[in-house]
């Protein structure tokens, strides 16, 4: 039988020099619900797939703003994205009360991957079980960064995380040269049917189960639910045939 | 014989990125009593099963008043509550004393699960092993927050936890587009109708077994119990038969 | 062969949702010998049943008075019911020499069960191996209230913890309804009867294996031992029949 | 084959209740010579036995003064006993100095309780492996406590430990009715005859391997060795046999 | 089955006084992809194989400048990395605060080393997952240091780590005499050239998987990257025919 | 196969009372060559027999003088034996410093002791693996003390420690009576004959391989080596007879 | 099989007494490359064989100047040494800044020796993985220092450590007594022949893998490599045949 002797903390490499909590926590990002982030040379969006929507919850938060100009979406365990992002609202406070200045986008991520770095060299902690999307406009322009749960952070022209997000990825990289001269609405459109990728087999995006968050140069960054995304979903799958909603497995915690 | 190498603390993941010690603390609310919680447009409902009321202690908390405007339903380790409980009253004090406002739901709320949330990241700790409703009636109106082990919290309009509560839920579930604009005493009986179906075969809720807390706007969260919750029960069971109770197996421990 | 993993230590949940720990420390109590509390409108009473009166300590304490208006009764490990009932004491102290009034009972018993619930939340402790009966006479009247290794602790209208006080309790449970109306005297009687019952067969209550704790409205808590309790052990068990003395097997060690 | 899960540090109680590694450290008490204590109304008497004395050290320290009107007893790891007594010196001292007054015995013995109870409730510590026997008068007369590893204190009229004290103990009880009103002189003789009881098939007491510690009202405790011990001897034990001693397998380490 | 006992943590050495686990973290350094230094008289170079070019990062940082001097080449884990490079960066910015003067790369490759031999000394800490190169030209001239998860640090004439940096070391070794006098442009193609013997079968180094870092005297150390260097690798491999990039393995995570 | 589950660290008792690493640190001191020591009216008398001298070190110390008064003679772990005798230097320079007089051997004695006892109670420490014997002349004479690994520490009128020092005590012990009454040079011959004892087979004391330290009433401690010691040497052993030494196995590491 | 439970740490001393991780730790001084001291009475030199010199590392140390009078030459882990040499300049520069003299090697050996005990007592840390050689000249004339991973030292008049180092101790042995007179170059010679012998079948040493130490009275420590070695290596092995070198295995990782 085989029994491994590495994977119990994340301060234990294997002989191949893997670090099997770190990859076990960005297992937990896979369990999350698909989240999906494109950037253009103007705008910077985030979708999001919410948890069914029959539950009794008012609503789920996959989409959450962090400062005038820049919000976060997140795949993975909910009260470690809290955690994350609450330490992301003083940072960025922080630096408007010090500086006068919205916070860059590169900083505030490695200020996250630094903090998530800590926990995976320091016995007693774990890593967060969370993946995150930071999006929005800062000094330089439109940025996307993607934050794993190892605490690596890269700026992204374009990126899915969460379950079944490997299909999500797909449609972005066939479509990796549009992006940068989309206007904003073609760049919600390329998110939503990059979302849309995702969904399990005879499941459709509603204005129940989809979160869009739309930062732009000169734009804040704002979070659009329910009837606000109406107009963008029949945009986006204008023919698409009446089906039933499956089943969704993933679910963030 | 299957031997699970990741479930001994909280700060392990498996491979399939799940963190075990918090599903475990969520089994222990599913052994506590059920409790059931609405939310209308005026008003928070709580209704709570107590333990048997045949044994020699005057009363089991289930309902904790909070502060003036809202309270806490639990289920799980009472003395884990006490401690939360006795967090956010000192929380709401401060916030009563330090800026003369009542907490916000949704703060209170939060600051309970980062609290919770540290108790899964580090090594010596374990989660707590509760479950709470917390309810009232704040600057933004009416709300509903349901509380879990894993630090996770979110804004429910209806809500059940604790043993049995999947009955709960299902009536919530059916009845959601009711409680919006139900009054006071409808919301009551939604709440009583709930907690009643997750009683065991022929077990009825009666004046010593079921607690019930009542916030309103303009109305001060208050903790009914004994006589004082008589004429809901006969409101809203009217017509049920006669019936021997059976036995309670779950306790708050 | 069974082997339990989730039992050494009171941080660790088992798949249940349960804390082994905390229940092999409630199974500690069970090895002291039994002590009965209950209360009236008037009065409150604690009854003990002592070691082997025939070894060479001069007497076993198992009835403590804590403040002029309360005492505990113990059932467990003696060393931590010091523990708890020094800080009972220095706590009970504060109280008269900072606010100039003796310290609520429900104040009291929620501090130290507060004190032992993060024994078991911690990694490195464990949970206090005893029980108490807090009771005694405070502002609001009369008070019983049971403590438990968990941190739990309840308001109770009688209680019997220790070795058979199962026994206790059944007779506590059959004579609730005539505890509240009760003289002093009755009250005691009451207790002794409890206490009787728990004993093992062909034993008997005596002026040495014997301790009654007092406390009334105008009147402070006392510890009744040896020929004081004489009388009241006269008019309890007028008729009964002379026998020798069994082995008793529960200690408080 | 049985294997214990349960005994391998003080925090953690077995399935019954039991903390194993208490009573083990109970077991590193019986593995010291024999020392015994007796009270009367107006002395307090210790008496013990000293390792084989024809080995190369000058002396054992069996009993240790403490202050003037106290001494004690040990029995189990010399070293512990150290820094017991040491500390009781300190607190002794500090005593007179603070409040210019000889500290209680029960207070004293109380100190070290507590200090004992915390080494059995902290991971990473162990039980101390010594139990003492506290002799002396205080403002309240002739006092003689025993401490056990477990913290657990009590006040005695008589009391043996050590290596074999069971026999020791049977001689108490059987004259535990002749102590109270004992002589100086009849105390120690009662206490060197219940030592004796405890020696093996064939050994005696000498003026080499006795201690003997005193202590009265208007009498500062005094230890009592070498000829200063022997008419004690032959008073007791006029009428003995010659007889060779035995090989003493119990030693304090 | 081989079960090995000395490998899971730091500070345990093996019977052959090895510490695996130091052994690991360089395992870690191999899984990244390959990167290359050499140093002149007059100039350092670094290059690096930046992962897949299609995917939709923007860019993946292989070489990171640290001051103006100086900068730093990486395979390994990119976290761990970025938690080295900021501590660089602030230590050589505090030397330029205090000293006014550019950091030797001898001493903040020392520091650097310092800082990771603590990691394989302490329990619940773990080595570095990452190697360095840093290059540079400060004071005394031209320097290549080489930093292994170890704490090890050497100055290096040239050196290649990473997945199949043996094929690299190996080009290096054998034109380890032409470096000391080659000119800036030589040695660039020298590093290309190396960089391109550990590429697998049929892969080609391009303008979108290449970067490359050069600091000389009198000339600040820069990073080229994409159409910057495409005349250097036209230059380098001029008649290299055209063949398609095999799928590249390692990555650094 | 026999397990020993309690012998792993210093805070675990085994069922009989014992502590196992206690007992192996003890071990440790028979593994160093053995040392000697005597006391009589006014001199006290260390001998030690040093590793073989044919290896390349200067020489081995066996006996280190720790102030004017007093010196100590060292079996088991040579760096543990300086990590205590630094400490006894710092006591001692303090005492003459603080209070202008030499610290008595009893108290330096009592304070290695209790340091040493630390250790055998908290874990994460271990036992020091040597044993000391401590002597010279204070205020009140010549004293020899004996410490242990336990912390145990015990006044001695003779004492041998380290490998075969059985053969030695039982030299002492057969010439007991002798001690208090010799001269200075008889002293220091029952010392060298009772080391020579302890050699094995073939083995003899030379100016080489023995170390003698001498203090006295008015004389302060010494430590005479190579030729210093011939004469005694001559005059202990005149007739002895001309062998081949053999191999020592046992050395201080 | 075989199975070690004594060897995981270095608090827990085996059965027989021995500490496993220190010796493991001396195993790790083994597999560094030879070096070799040597003290006569007028100077003090260190002699190392360096790692393969085909490699593309400039150099090797073997061989360390710390002060202006003395330097050390190591086998082992080559970061632990620097974390020693380190705290070696930092003494030994406050030594000349406080007093205004240079530190004694023996002070300077003590300190680094009780530092290295500290990590073969306290759990959590390791030994060092490394020996030294101390040589140089203070107010006392020249001397040599070995320090070893288990925090012992000793003065040494000849001494060889790591791999192979047996038949360099077995040179130095047999010209042991040739030492204490010999000139600054037949100390050199000495040196580098003792150094020969402990190559491997076939291999010389040469201008490129050999290090010298010399110190003298009146003669600062001096570092010589290269060409600066190649008279003394002419000198000493001037009927060489030309060979081959063999491959190195041994290294300083």
């Amino acid at each position: 039988m085989f029994r491994n002797n590495y994977d119990n903390d994340s301060v234990t490499f294997s002989p191949q020099g893997r670090i099997f909590q770190v990859e076990y926590a960005q297992e937990a990002v896979k369990q999350g619900s698909v989240v999906v982030g494109i950037v253009s040379k103007t705008h910077a969006v985030l979708a999001a797939l919410k948890r069914n929507a029959e539950d009794l919850s008012s609503y789920q938060k996959k989409i959450i703003p962090i400062d005038a100009h820049y919000g976060i979406a997140l795949a993975g365990l909910a009260s470690d994205a809290r955690v994350l992002s609450n330490f992301m609202k003083q940072q960025s406070l922080s630096s408007r009360l010090t500086y006068d200045r919205a916070i860059s986008l590169a900083e505030i991520t490695a200020r996250i991957g630094h903090r998530a770095q800590v926990n995976t060299q320091h016995y007693g902690k774990r890593p967060y079980g969370v993946g995150l999307l930071i999006a929005g406009v800062d000094a330089k322009g439109p940025h996307l960064f993607e934050f794993q749960p190892s605490g690596v952070t890269q700026e992204m022209v374009a990126c899915g995380i969460g379950a079944r997000s490997q299909m999500a990825r797909t449609y972005l990289e066939r479509n990796l040269d549009h992006f940068e001269g989309s206007s904003r609405v073609e760049l919600v459109k390329h998110a939503l049917r990059a979302l849309k990728d995702s969904l399990s087999q005879g499941r459709e995006l509603t204005v129940d189960n989809t979160s869009v968050g739309v930062a732009g140069i000169s734009e804040d960054f704002k979070l659009y639910e329910g009837q606000d995304i109406a107009s963008w979903l029949d945009a986006t799958f204008e023919n698409r045939e009446e089906g039933e909603e499956g089943e969704s497995m993933e679910v963030d915690t």
